[in-house]
């Protein structure tokens, strides 16, 4: 079995990068900055069934993804989960949230509807992202 | 400055088990198989600022606990999360879901009112996850 990203994931975010492990993806929602990391490991569900070395390079990446968020949409707390009760592939979300939010201080998931980037705001925050990235 | 455990944390969560990283707790709610990883590293808010040998410390440990949930409550979807938003001290939630529950499928946070166990049922199930962890 190959990996292929879940469907709704794909329809709901944008690729920022190809890092070791994961794909980095935007979340196409501008009340939020808001990534995605998807270990490209077919069938992963859960984060205790990936291997040692994988869970090691995944958190790594967490706090890669965490450190080019608070560059680029500034300060702020970031909340890092792996929740998959609707999109059951492994995704580890990480959200840059602020006092006053349209959550805070709750969680993002369950809340509201999405408020989709302009197209070329998206684009321009992509590559602020990406080049954000420790290289 | 020395580690000392948020007292939100405290009042909400019964120690479980002193890991090598983190002080394990359950959450005191019986709608949830509910644990708290909390490092004791004073001053720490968020996981990016962990040093990397801790990150991956607080991830296995994190592996640990879920599979730990699953053998004492049996099978389910695991939520991981490092949030923060109200109680700043650096802390991962691992949480047992199941369809059906309280707040499926959306997060625990937020939802409704704790239920408490029973102190018997607790000090039981807090037996029961010590000895399920691995030693």
């Amino acid at each position: 079995m190959s990996f292929s990203l879940d469907a709704r994931l794909q329809a709901d975010s944008t690729p920022v990068a190809t890092l070791a492990l994961c794909d980095l993806r935007l979340v196409n929602d501008i009340r939020f900055p808001w990534l995605l990391l998807v270990p490209r490991r077919a069938g992963a569900v859960e984060l205790h069934e990936l291997t040692t070395q994988d869970r090691l390079v995944l958190i790594e990446e967490c706090a890669a993804a965490a450190q080019a968020l608070l560059t680029v949409a500034g300060p702020g707390k970031i909340n890092v989960a792996a929740l998959g009760n609707i999109v059951s592939q492994l995704h580890v979300h990480v959200v840059l949230r602020r006092r006053g939010d349209a959550a805070w201080p709750g969680p993002v998931w369950g809340q509201g509807e999405a408020e989709p980037y302009d197209p070329a705001e998206r684009d321009a925050r992509v590559a602020a992202l990406a080049r954000a990235l420790p290289q």
